[in-house]
């Protein structure tokens, strides 16, 4: 089972230990039959025959007609012994694949996960549940537009729609190619798909159009797409392959954020539990066995790279830690590969917000002192660029309208079901960005609550593990529907209590600083002023 | 509602009073819904929007890809009026179209009966039941070959399968074009097809290959093939119309007897009843309410035209009924068409076979007396060709191997069953040759069996009502499929008992002249030597 993988585009995609185990009970199923061969005495059809040897089973078998057109030549090849591969869907098994002789031993299915920047596919045996290999690429929409707004736009113009659906497909089958070629696997064994990503990925993914959910009142033209077949999007696997979307909820809660409530099982604890996936949009659900709840800010792009000057993604280059020495000011910074620095990725950032704050370089609405419009984190010198790598105010005043947003998001949310942050018992940081980021620097800017260190859990790519589930686990996709039926969904759009919140938590770390003591006891023993 | 058609073709394809009433609840259904629009308190996505005001009414409803697409547009254009049409499948409801506005005054269906020799299709219009329009032609798959086997065997030649499906598509096409233009109904207007045939017509029409159709142990790729879309085999009606073909029971009991069968109404009675299809094979189904056993013999070409000299089909210029003075043994004939002669079709030559008998002109072998080798019917100077017409021993042998076909196939089903001529309660005869045939004639020579006359009933083109009964009514559906499934079939291939039979049943009207009262009653009258 890969660890870290970084593919050749060197985009983190995993982290240890999240593959989960789940009781098998995947998306398709592989049964060989030994087939009475047909006789006068029994001269039922062989298309009939099949059904009736999987009728004690599986019940009833949608045999669909390109597979009711192989059925006697397969049936006849290896002498009445047949692999059938059923896929389920929302009414029963269909037929997927017939294949002559016992191939039940080989049994592939794949759980990816679209991001807006970056797509990843993970190769699953459907026998064991184990991830054979994963491979990552980068959104192929991201020529059209870095951010999702450009994207929704362009689908609106003439074959807009039509291109940003083949190149996220594209970018997919170049992903399964690599997959398949390295695991030795041939397309047509590839029996189902189970895909996870935001609601207006999986609308490009289907090619359906994204005008509306930018649109008040914001809303989706599905949430729960069902069952379908590979070849009605154009995905290089078996062309009957079963796929399979995770549901979403809303405009701005789709099935990465159903797939995260899912990996991290808060929806069947007892616990108040906070799950908060943090991208362009902070997107978060609150609850636990009896109630869900959940919203999505517009966190804007200071944390997807490419935005602040030096804002660059998570690849070689990027500055991925700050720390600056209390006594005499000095940087210093950690850099992805052994590479000089080229920019700042997001988790630097956030360290930089923080460490700026807490050396007393900015004041509590994060603002320069002493008239600094900028802080050089790296000189000319010492960079990739032969210039100065800087960190100025719109960079910082970026990340604080990304971070009001979310705290703006939370306190709606929690006035919204009447509970206050404290009482948050687990806290479920999702994504890539939520793996690399610093806790205790989250904190000091206000991103996280300031709650007890161990209540944070991080749940890596929990969309892509969503996927994984409920690509493996019959229970899980039940379960993810159950999610998303029993989410309570505040849309924040319109929202005039939001706004307010959003414009009044303009401070470090928070307007009120006793919700955040961890910070207020640093800044003491700084011998801070506190300033707000 | 049409009494008789002809189409362009002079296809003989329907009779009066043949149309029966059915309780209507059709494969298809168009639902007018007013939905509410989405807001901000409401903003369900469109797809599930529908989906929940269609649940109350119909349970969940699938929704196709192509249809998601589609659905935002759709219910913006008319302010949120939209017309679903929901198409039937054996698991639920799935949608079939969505129109904006209120079309629901608009809703057609095709009834189609898929002959060895003719296509029949009927417009249906699915709100009243009410055929608005026939349309018949000649199968496109007579261009390769006047007889089935001959297609089989080309089917299975490169590309052959693909040529019959083409081609029989093709004429569909060609008469559902007709149709549409005749009636004012768009090709997206027409949401579902109910099609009917033998098993071979119904494997050429899904593509499927026939080859183990004529082959020991003779069965077919499937006998029920299920709910198909009208795009799966290239139908130009609304590509997501359902196409429903009515269930076979075997390689030589397919859709058309079904629908005999249901049409008949036998199924339902407790009367003992035989249903009979005299084509290339005799199918014949007997039985009740209680049991339904089934064969087909191969009747060969004699009654299809194109295979004696003279004969041909149904069409203008055909001789279609004949009578020999007893007297001066002149020959009285009527013409299809005010025309001159040309040839015989079957049923003329069913009549000539009759007459020759009673008039002494052949023996009980139905040979040639007094060392004649044939018989002028129309002389050079009154036919159209400028040749004699004539029927030749040739021409009666082939009549004779045909009508002992039909009396083997019987008597081994009656037997099977245990059960005498006599007690058949209800004589079904199906087909438009079954139409024109002379009840008399065929007594006579022994193809019918020698009942009261009452209570035989001629049902016309039952294999194209069944269709239009199973399109309007899902009881009837049921109906259909439970015939299917009860109905004992007894493979007469392979049968000794059946060969046996058949090489004995060389006698007008059978070897044992007591099964035939009347017939023997008329010979007597006409005080003519018993030479049997």
């Amino acid at each position: 089972m890969p660890h870290v993988s970084r593919s050749q585009s060197q985009l983190v995609v995993l982290q240890d230990g999240l593959f989960r185990e789940v009781p098998l009970d995947p998306l398709t199923r592989k049964i060989c039959l030994r087939l009475n061969p047909p006789s006068l005495a029994d001269n039922l059809a062989d298309v009939d025959r099949l059904r009736e040897s999987l009728q004690p089973l599986l019940g009833p078998v949608t045999v669909p007609l390109p597979l009711m057109r192989a059925v006697p030549e397969a049936c006849r090849q290896q002498d009445w012994v047949v692999t059938a591969t059923v896929g389920m869907t929302g009414r029963g098994w269909e037929l997927v694949d017939l294949e002559p002789g016992d191939t039940s031993g080989r049994h592939f299915g794949l759980a990816v996960d679209i991001g807006t920047t970056t797509v990843v596919a993970y190769l699953v045996d459907m026998r064991t549940g184990r991830v054979l290999d994963v491979a990552a690429g980068c959104n192929g929409q991201v020529a059209f537009g870095e951010d999702i707004l450009t994207r929704i736009y362009l689908a609106g113009t003439t074959d807009g729609l039509a291109q940003m659906q083949k190149s996220v497909v594209g970018t997919l089958n170049c992903l399964v190619k690599q997959l398949e070629e390295r695991c030795a696997v041939a397309p047509e064994e590839v029996s189902a798909v189970v895909a996870s990503g935001n609601t207006t990925m999986m609308h490009f993914l289907l090619g359906l159009d994204p005008a509306q959910i930018c649109r008040e009142p914001y809303h989706p033209v599905v949430n729960n797409p069902g069952f379908l077949r590979a070849q009605e999007i154009g995905l290089k696997i078996n062309p009957l392959a079963i796929l399979y979307c995770l549901p979403g909820v809303g405009s701005y809660v789709g099935g990465d954020v159903i797939a995260g409530v899912l990996v991290s099982g808060m929806h069947r604890r007892e616990e108040l539990a906070l799950f908060v996936d943090i991208g362009t949009n902070a997107e978060m659900v609150l609850g636990n066995k009896d109630w869900l709840a959940a919203c999505a800010g517009a966190a804007g792009p200071a944390l997807e790279g490419g935005v602040a000057r030096v804002g660059m993604r998570a690849e070689p280059g990027a500055i991925k830690s700050v720390r600056i020495d209390q006594q005499n000011h000095r940087v210093h910074y950690q850099v992805i590969g052994k590479v000089k620095p080229k920019g700042i990725c997001g988790s630097g950032l956030v360290d930089c917000l923080a460490e700026f704050f807490l050396n007393g370089i900015i004041d509590r609405s994060a603002r320069f002192r002493n008239g600094r419009t900028f802080f050089t984190l790296v000189p000319a010198a010492e960079s990739a660029t032969g210039e100065d790598i800087t960190v100025a105010q719109t960079d910082l005043d970026n990340l604080m309208r990304t971070k009001g947003a979310v705290n703006a998001a939370l306190e709606t949310l929690l006035e919204g079901v009447g509970l206050g942050i404290g009482e948050i018992e687990r806290f479920y940081v999702a994504g890539a960005f939520g793996m690399y980021l610093d806790t205790e620097s989250a904190i000091t800017i206000g991103l996280y609550p300031d709650l007890p260190r161990e209540r944070i859990v991080r749940l890596g790519n929990s969309s892509g593990e969503g996927a994984r589930q409920v690509l493996l686990s019959n229970q899980k996709r039940l379960e993810a529907e159950e999610i998303a039926r029993r989410i309570t969904y505040f849309e924040l759009n319109a929202s005039q209590q939001f706004m307010n919140r959003f414009v009044g938590s303009k401070f470090l770390p928070h307007t009120n600083l006793d919700y955040y003591p961890t910070v207020k006891e640093k800044l003491k023993k700084r011998g801070m002023v506190l300033d707000g």
